[in-house]
């Protein structure tokens, strides 16, 4: 029941990337589980992790591969998530990219390894081992769809986004894709998403342009306040176009790749929150004229993760009050309700702490009933201002959730 | 579907406090819906209120009247917050303290007003003060049990606790109410209390002993991790059994009456757990051996409040990976999880981080079959503990607040 969400339309095929899918038997029902993306000779790479404290093996060794050399191979599965696994789980993350390394002639820290789905359970890396030497025989540039399908978990429709654009007489593409349903709070969420282009980027722009990239994105969405063991987001620049090379921060160059990189992540970060588990509004809290930054962050967190916030949006209820309660409860100082202003889609409802003198229910309840709602808070005290992505919450979402091992 | 949450036993009068009940027409069904408590002519009162920055007009003006002067009156309405309405709801509250004090010849300073129910409409004033008279007239000591059942609103069950014991020879009697099911966090909950006693005790001294309870029993659970506008927590000293003051902290009379006094508001906060928005599980989360005691609380909120966490326990499934995630994402400073041992009852699942070598799944979910799970994190690196009452998520809590409007 995701909310206004289609299946992916055209993916463009990044030069320098191929990708393969199978199935190793890991998900619960037979499906491709197993990606193999192929980064070519002359890529670089970079990633963000989960913030969670309890890390996932994969988690573990992507960073510790990643700092140590350059990747040429990532390793993905679904189905099972290799977290709460000690220092098997480690072994075995370490053996699958020792696998992948003795058939492809490269190193083990030339591999990451990511995994995502249930927690506590070991790996079958005997049967992921086996099957290494036909994902590496079937790798293609083509393969991104099925590469969006293999990573999903229980997401319903598979995320994926293509971009091309013009820098300096060159095409550029960008393409990206991304899983993620539930346990979606940053930073990160249970997501995991794969963004390649193929132009020349050194590490370091790399490494800025996905951090500002993701905290505009992937770092501003809820569905339900829970963050994950496993998470990652990984940039590439596969370096198949050797004409054009972003070296330096600020630059032309520079302004519009991140600008389409942007792009790219948020429209993924938002297929995430559409397609959240359970979810039937696709909900955006922009807070504005606050303080700082962080008030504002924390109000519109404060509102996209209240449980009483959620359960009235699922019944299009305009229920004001539980709004202003979970603008409240953050803690702030010196907040002074009396400011502040409070409206969903273009409808006031409440002005200066209390109901506006025109609001009526009938205004408040028809602009709850439409599939997207648009909760605007302004705070009358600053200049400072943020946006979060987020779902409500629904009799599907326990359903999910009481029932995923069952 | 309350979880082992029977109805009211005996409950014992409070020597100088009366009681009377009525309905004004406020509630959505025809039910006794206002309250009046006359404290008599030697008590004294203190009281704590809800931290949420988006305070009703009653609490602003309890507050206020509080400060001012001592307390003969408390009228309390269910059914109707009186928040988010402004300076008219302020106008309101007070008119309503205005013809009390009127009616019985006291200051309107002398009467607190405390209201719980929907936010955001205005109060029917009219009819509460058309009503007052009576409400006077029908003054008892024996209404508790009725006063129990006019203030709740999602509540399916009245809560309230007797308590009798000795000191000096004086038999002393405490007495409490309360109510609560939804929108259930500290500081406060969506919650009333009033807890009444017979001997005398001066305000610094009631002071001390009330935000101790308070900080022990309500200020330790969650139903949803929402806080409200309304809460409000009062202790009276009625001051009729003039053989027994309470003049000293730290006296031998200060710690037995101080223990009674917790177990009461413990008592009482488990109840409104017990009997949280669709709750058919009661968890105890116990963290211990942490470094101080905020990251305990830290943490076993964090548990109580994860919608992933909540669910896994309404669907009786012992998905010890959601309470790891729940714990790793509090951002405790250096959290090491290969320290961590997870208890479900007496069944160790997680030891060092990792599934421990004996358990079983049916252990685990022989654990959760129960309806009070203990839940037991062991941080292994301090000796501070923590105690958090918390329910499940539940289909049941959807519909209620989804449908709370409607």
């Amino acid at each position: 029941m995701a909310v206004g969400l289609l299946p992916p339309k055209e993916i463009i095929a990044v030069d320098g990337i191929r990708l393969s899918t199978c199935s190793a038997g890991i998900y619960q029902s037979e499906r491709d589980d197993l990606l193999l993306i192929d980064l070519g000779n002359n890529s670089n790479c970079t990633a963000v992790f989960t913030k969670n404290a309890f890390r996932a093996a994969p988690v573990i060794i992507s960073e510790q591969h990643l700092s140590q050399s350059s990747p040429r191979y990532l390793i993905i599965n679904s189905g099972n998530a290799n977290a709460g696994t000690g220092q098997k789980g480690i072994e075995d993350a370490i053996d699958i990219c020792k696998e992948i390394a003795k058939q492809s002639g490269y190193n083990a820290e030339q591999v990451l390894p990511f995994s995502t789905g249930v927690i506590g359970e070991y790996l079958p890396k005997e049967n992921i081992c086996k099957i290494i030497p036909s994902l590496l025989e079937s790798l293609s540039k083509e393969n991104w769809l099925n590469a969006a399908h293999a990573i999903m978990t229980t997401d319903t429709i598979a995320k994926a986004v293509s971009k091309t654009l013009t820098i300096n007489n060159t095409e550029v593409t960008i393409t990206g894709i991304a899983k993620g349903a539930g346990m979606i709070r940053p930073d990160m969420a249970t997501m995991l998403a794969f963004i390649a282009t193929d132009i020349c980027i050194n590490k370091p722009i790399l490494n800025e342009m996905l951090s500002d990239a993701v905290n505009n994105s992937f770092n501003c969405i809820s569905v339900d306040g829970d963050t994950s063991t496993n998470d990652a987001c990984v940039l590439i620049a596969s370096g198949a176009k050797q004409d054009l090379e972003i070296t330096r921060r600020g630059s032309y160059e520079y302004q519009l790749f991140s600008e389409a990189l942007n792009d790219i992540c948020i429209e993924l970060a938002q297929k995430i929150v559409r397609d959240g588990e359970g979810a039937s509004k696709f909900v955006i809290i922009n807070v504005i004229n606050g303080y700082n930054k962080q008030e504002c962050r924390d109000i519109a967190y404060s509102i996209a993760d209240s449980p009483l916030v959620k359960t009235a949006i699922n019944a299009s209820d305009p229920n004001w009050g539980r709004f202003l309660a979970a603008i409240g409860k953050t803690g702030i100082a010196n907040l002074d309700i009396n400011r502040i202003n409070l409206f969903l889609n273009d409808v006031c409802i409440v002005e200066h702490g209390v109901r506006h003198k025109d609001y009526t229910e009938e205004a408040g309840q028809s602009a709850m009933q439409l599939d997207d709602i648009t909760v605007c808070v302004d705070l009358n005290r600053g200049d400072a201002r943020t946006t979060v992505w987020s779902c409500d919450l629904s009799h599907e979402y326990i359903t999910i959730n009481a029932e995923y091992r069952t």
